[in-house]
């Protein structure tokens, strides 16, 4: 079996259990943004329950174009207010070559890709400058509650940030 | 108490049970694309434990540059191959008019927005696209698994759309 026939065979047992239609907007009012990180459960870890929170994730957890796209929707048209952003421990893009990668991929495939995303070296340090930057963009209409917290990979505790 | 305030508690639980550390690299060598929504807990849907998938999540669970950026990544330097993509019944980006909201955006910020991601009227049609966009992207260097899904928000099923 392939890992994929292996989630289609669990997905019909938690099917069995799953409690059933909930509303579109979010009950917490809460989007979540953080790391593609295997270790991180976001439900397990925040105790979220289904349709509490969107959670938007991509390599870092860092506040790109594409992440702030998808948290002005989540605020203007799905009614979230509070931000609460994620990075961890052990991070795949803590110590990365972002100008070797992409350097990389432009000279296997001819094109240059369209992204330019640095990797960081002190994770509190990016975590502050990730606050800032959703608290400054001029298309997110509720920055007021935006907190920045480090997940520990080996404990699951959080760690919040200062700003 | 605040929503996160709420998380913060739940955390404190969450960490007594928590398994300890696992390696960087996703153990089923596997990379979830997703939609933000709040309906969707992919750890419980696909039976993943902790350490099995990265998982990537946006608004409509849409294969953008930052996606592709974050799946470049999580192949070429993480060891992942196998790729699955989840869209979902009734999504906020079903119908969505992204055209009148930049626009919204421009006029109330004075700055234009730099992303230009089109709502979607037919899920397993943008499925199809989804899957050729990753399948045609040259960064990516597995492209042989490339499996789409449909989430239904009522039953937590997912039904496979093939390309």
């Amino acid at each position: 079996m392939s890992a994929i026939d292996h989630l289609l065979h669990a997905n019909v047992s938690y099917a069995k259990t799953f409690p059933g239609p909930r509303p579109l907007r979010p009950k917490l009012r809460l989007a979540v943004i953080a790391c593609m990180d295997s270790r991180l459960d976001l439900f397990g870890a925040l105790g979220l329950d289904i349709g509490d929170a969107h959670l938007i994730r991509n390599a870092g957890g860092l506040p790109t174009d594409d992440v702030l796209r998808s948290l002005a929707l989540s605020q203007r048209s799905l009614g979230t207010r509070e931000v609460v952003l994620i990075h961890h421990t052990e991070c795949g893009m803590q110590g990365f070559d972002d100008v070797a990668f992409r350097a990389e991929l432009a000279s296997e495939s001819g094109h240059e890709p369209p992204w330019d995303v640095p990797g960081f070296s002190d994770i509190r340090a990016t975590m502050r400058t990730s606050i800032a930057v959703v608290r400054g963009c001029l298309w997110i209409p509720h920055r007021d509650d935006v907190r920045g917290f480090i997940f520990d990979t080996a404990t699951a505790r959080i760690d919040e940030v200062l700003a």
